[in-house]
């Protein structure tokens, strides 16, 4: 088994995609997270949705966890706009994080995506061919299929 | 938005279950990682499915990658027999990184929740009543609720 047959279709958002957007595809499609292309389609890096979660908190509750029950319905409004006024490129981790940019190519074995999601801690990586992303794999996508052979045999 | 309403049903494993079947249950879920239970069926800590796969990977892989590609189908035998040989207890991250177990209360707010989440770098939380688990919620299913809101008012 090859990365090519393991990927599967992945919504792709730019640096000037804004987060609110993001934010829905991560939730609509229920995933780990996002692949960042720039401008020219090439895969930049991966957007995790833990990343993600932690602009939708108030510097406030972050700094003191137990004003977080305070937090009411009505301030949701507010965070609803301003992830709307902030782009991926504002939200991205700092760029020692992305060093490590969890691309594999179309050929690599499962054993060899296996070994950079551990390295690089990425909750999944895309499968780029020629320059271009063709789709993505997940931890659990990649479990599963490490384990589909033993049931085929048996 | 209380976690109650946001819980929902997880497969629970204890330190006792093999991890081949905690594999194949994160895999055939889709699921970032699954609740793991001490004997009383109270909740002990979260197995990240990114630790078991670290389990996949033989020793020889994770100290030089570029032997990654030689691996090859037969030796997958040996890796669900070592899997199944192998408990939950075995393959837990150290003590030291289980010393904020991600668990809240029904009663917990979507901010409380995804704090927690940020602040502990966990995949999922576990929502606990009386000492029993519930259920739990991940990354992305507080994303869509946080953003749920929205639609609603438009």
């Amino acid at each position: 088994v090859r990365a090519a047959e393991l990927s599967e279709p992945f919504p792709i958002v730019d640096l000037d995609t804004d987060v609110l957007s993001a934010a829905r595809a991560i939730g609509a499609g229920r995933l780990p997270g996002l692949i960042v292309c720039d401008g020219d389609g090439r895969p930049h890096t991966i957007l995790p949705g833990s990343q993600v979660l932690r602009f939708t908190i108030p510097a406030y509750v972050l700094d003191d966890p137990a004003l977080a029950r305070v937090y009411d319905d009505a301030r949701s409004d507010r965070l609803m706009k301003d992830l709307a006024r902030r782009t991926v490129r504002d939200v991205l981790p700092a760029p020692h994080d992305r060093d490590h940019l969890p691309v594999v190519d179309p050929d690599a074995t499962v054993l060899e995506v296996a070994a950079l999601m551990v390295r690089v801690h990425s909750p999944l990586v895309a499968v780029v061919d020629d320059g271009r992303v063709i789709g993505a794999i997940t931890v659990s996508r990649l479990l599963e299929t490490l384990l589909a052979s033993d049931a085929d045999e048996s």
